[in-house]
Parts: C-alpha cells; sequence; structure tokens
C-alpha cells in the first residue's frame, strides 16, 4: 500500500471515528436522528472547513463528497447502533481511531497552511489546533455541551506539540518533509493515546479551579 | 406579478418573520434593544451568510442591503411592540409566514449551491439546510438557549426532504427547474405548515430522551 | 510620534487588553494555560477575523503574527500572573485600555469597509460592531458563558453610535476622514470610560427582565 492510499485510508477511519465520538457525545442530551446526523458531519468536517475559510480556499469537501458520505453513513449508524458503540471495547476503539484521525488531519493542515506560505511560523500551528478540534468545539456549542476548552483533556495540547515539532522541522530540515510528517503524526498520537489510556490530564498547577 | 416580484415580496416577508419570532424567543431571557436587534438581523441573514462564505462567494446581503434594513426595523418594532406581537393569532401568523420564507430561502440556497456546481449532489442539500436553519442556530448560542438540532420540532426536516427532492428534479428534469423549485418551496411549506398545525414533533424511536 | 505609529501602538495595547481581561473572564471558570491562551487569542483577533471572512479580504493577521504573538503572551501571563491583573487599579486599568482597543478597531474597521465600497452605509457600522465585540461573543459561547447580548452592558452601543457617525462624517466631509475618524474614536472611547467609571448600564424602559 502506498503513502497516499495509506493516508486516505486513515483519513476515511479518523472521520467515521469523528462522526460516531460525536453522536455517542451527544445522545445522552436527548437528540432525534437528524440532528444526530448534522452534528455528526459538523464534527467531522468543521475543522478544516474553519480553516479553510480563514486560507481563503475552497472549502476541502467541495471536491470530495467521500468525507461527508463517510460522516453521514457513520452518524446513522452510530445513532441507530447506539447500544453497539457504547460498548467498552468499541467505543475504546474509536478513541484511538479518533486519535489516529486528529493526529493526521492536524499535520494536514500545517502542511497545508506552510505550503500556502500563509502566516509562518505560527499559522501552521494555529490553524493544525483548529482543524483538530474546530468541529467539536462547534458539536458542543450548538448541543449545550461543555466545550474542550473548558476540560484539562490532553486532547489539544498534542496537536499543538506535534504541529510545533513540524513547523521546526520544515524549517530546518525541508528535504525531509514526508518522514518528518509521520513523525508528528506517530507523536500526536502516541501523546493522544497515552492521555486515553493513562486518563492523563492538565496537572493542577497549569489549570485554575471553577470557582 | 411576475415570479421574480413574488420572489421578492416573500423574501422580505420571511425576513420580517424571521426577525419577529427571532426577538420574540430571546425577550423572555432579558435582552435590551441593541441586543434584540442584533440577535433579530443574525437570524435573518445569518444562514444565508454562512452559505455564502462556505460557497466562497460574496455575501448575498453586501449588494442588497434591504434585507439588513428589514430585520433591523421588524427587530425593533417586535422589541417595542411585544404584547402585539405575542398575541396569539400575530404570532400563528408569523410562523406560517417564517415557514414560508425558510421555503423559499432553502430552494433559493439549493439553486444557488447547484448552478456554482459545487459538491453535488450533497452539498444544495447541506447548504439549503444551513441557510434555513443558521442563523436561527447562531441566534440560540448567543443567547444561551437550547438550539433547534436538540429539540425534536420538525423544521429542518421539511427543509432536507425538499432540497433532496428539488436535487433530484434538477437532474432528472433540468428543463423544468422553474415548476419543480416551486413544487419544491410549496411542499416544504406544507410539511412546515403541518407541523405547525399539528404540533408535530419527530417521533420517539427515531430520537433518544435526554438520560 | 506620528499618527501611524500611534495607531500601531493603540492597536498593540488594545490586543493586549483584550486577551487579559478575556484570561480573567474566564479563569473563575475553571481553565487551563491551554485553554485560556486559545480563548485570550481567540478574543483579541476573533472580531477582526469574522469581519475579513465576510468581506472576502485576506485576514488582517496574516501578514502580520504581532497581534497573535502579542495576544499569546498577553494572555500567558494573564494566567501566571491572575492574582496581579485582579488587583483593582490594574484590572481598571486593563478596562480602559480595552475601551481604547475597542474604539480604535472599531473606527478601523469601519474606515476598512468604507474604502472597499462594501454594503454602504450600513456594512461599516454592523462590522464595525463586528469587530469590536465579535471576539468575546466567540469566547463567551465556548466558555460557556452568558454573552455580552444578553447583558445591559453598555459595550457595543457606543462602537454604533461612534461608527454610525464616523459614516456621517465620511459621507459629508470626506476631506476630513482623518479628523473624522480620531474624533470618533475619542468618542467611543469617552462613552465607554464613562460606562466604566458610573457603571451605566442600558435603562429598564429599553430592556426586557428575565421572565
Amino acid at each position: 500500500m502506498e503513502w497516499a492510499e495509506l493516508n486516505y485510508w486513515i483519513s476515511m477511519a479518523g472521520t467515521v471515528a469523528f462522526a460516531i465520538t460525536a453522536v455517542l457525545a451527544v445522545t445522552p442530551k436527548g437528540v432525534d436522528i437528524f440532528g444526530a446526523a448534522v452534528l455528526g458531519i459538523i464534527t467531522a468536517i468543521g475543522g478544516g472547513t474553519v480553516r479553510d475559510l480563514i486560507l481563503g480556499v475552497p472549502v476541502f469537501w467541495a471536491d470530495d463528497l467521500s468525507y461527508i458520505w463517510v460522516a453521514l453513513g457513520a452518524s446513522v449508524a452510530a445513532f441507530a447502533a447506539s447500544a453497539l458503540f457504547k460498548r467498552k471495547e468499541i467505543y475504546s476503539l474509536m478513541l484511538y481511531v479518533d486519535a489516529a484521525g486528529v493526529s493526521l488531519f492536524a499535520i494536514q493542515a500545517a502542511r497545508k497552511v506552510w505550503d500556502l506560505d500563509f502566516g509562518l511560523p505560527l499559522a501552521p500551528i494555529l490553524l493544525g489546533i483548529v482543524t483538530a478540534i474546530g468541529g467539536g468545539l462547534i458539536r458542543d456549542v450548538l448541543a449545550g455541551r461543555q466545550t474542550l476548552l473548558m476540560t484539562r483533556e490532553l486532547y489539544a495540547i498534542p496537536v499543538m506539540l506535534g504541529c510545533t515539532l513540524f513547523v521546526i522541522l520544515l524549517e530546518f530540515f525541508p528535504m525531509h518533509r514526508t518522514v518528518g510528517g509521520m513523525v508528528c503524526v506517530v507523536l500526536i498520537f502516541l501523546l493522544r493515546a497515552a492521555a486515553i489510556h493513562w486518563k492523563l490530564a492538565v496537572p493542577d498547577w497549569l489549570a485554575t479551579s471553577r470557582s
């Protein structure tokens, strides 16, 4: 399997996981199948859409609707078979696939921003974060849930670290960008997987408590 | 009266209804006249604005500010005379005018996306929905209200059905697009009117309950 | 010191104040340093970003990242030394610097819209308001706080008045645009400073109470 192909399959698996974890996140609040599908699609494509609007380029899904079809199908499946997807081993698997998707999408985004020579060196990191968490933020706001930014989950911080490293690698080792990208995807994934596995959170001294 | 003219008057009436129902929705939460006007304008033009940003075309109101003037006037009127507009028969009338506006705006949006050859066949349906409910979603988020997506009101589902039918008609009967558009506007309106009249909601088996 | 230079320094001071008041607003809800920095940056650049997306022009910070660097630094400082910045005299100073920033950003925005000949005469006022309060609205929505629109704080109304006057001056005295702009910046600042100093709010008869 070639790299581009592997890339594509991880993207699709990540899209599935984004949509499924989204639906499982909102069903406890009471939602119908239409709302679940809309929120699943928004979670899957929202971050990349905001990134593309800020970059001033066509939204990424306009030319390849498979992202939306896959998110739609996964959302409906997650709604219809929520008991199945809530089973501990399957939900856990989804979290790791979600982590793989986040890692890949963030580094893809950083590279896209870099190639457009847009707001270097900060924008690739910022828009990598936006791509990774933007859809989930919009979902939580629309669903009336507390957003990720107000929790201490280690979700966006691995993305920030990975994108920062990637920008450094692109600056100093531009000839190794493909390998550098892979290393950073793996780094984000491992940090995120560690956070899932050991339920890591931002330590007390880097957070304020609700007063 | 010609079709284009009828179109224009329904658009303006729909804009009035969007703004008035928006102001009536937020006044119980406590709001001043400035906040009411801003939320009324956002409800009236927010969905179409998001659609145009995603399409990468100039926002529709930049060349015809009458949408904003009308929304502003209607919002201030609704704020000043909220007792009048809350009267059962007038509020009820506003709901049906709102339904007419939603129907027209959704099909106009779907046609705009189709004509731009943007993300066919899914995007005309998605952006028809965005146009119809986007402004109301932004209003509810800014006002701290539960959004439409978390209720089981039959509001967006008629839009989805009408836009889907419209895309099918455009694909298979491209020579009858004007008639097809009218049929779909009427279909959405009738479904929505039925939902208002009989207080229809999404049935239990298509929804999860708040746990 | 030249006008352009003064302009730049007020912009930077305003950016600092936006970020610091943002962080102080969200820390009581419980947030980690990453969330605080993201919310500080969003508050500082969010309004201008939404304005530029609606205008269809490149976002203002892509070519001058100093806005983001300054917002990032100020956010981290406010998080790390929140006790210092919460001290009455310093917090009070920040409110006035915030007011200066709001005044300048709003009139800069109105002039940008005017120069693009975009949706005159309403859009310069609307987008002046969006620029001034948009970032704060996004912050409050993401942080789960009540937004400015639902309070009766005199924050956006001075901006509206100043931008309206500016549009009138541009229309009737186009040769005095620089002086006119300064007058309007000062007007907004004085109105906002009066609101801060005397804790002015929108009067009862222009607001509904929470029912």
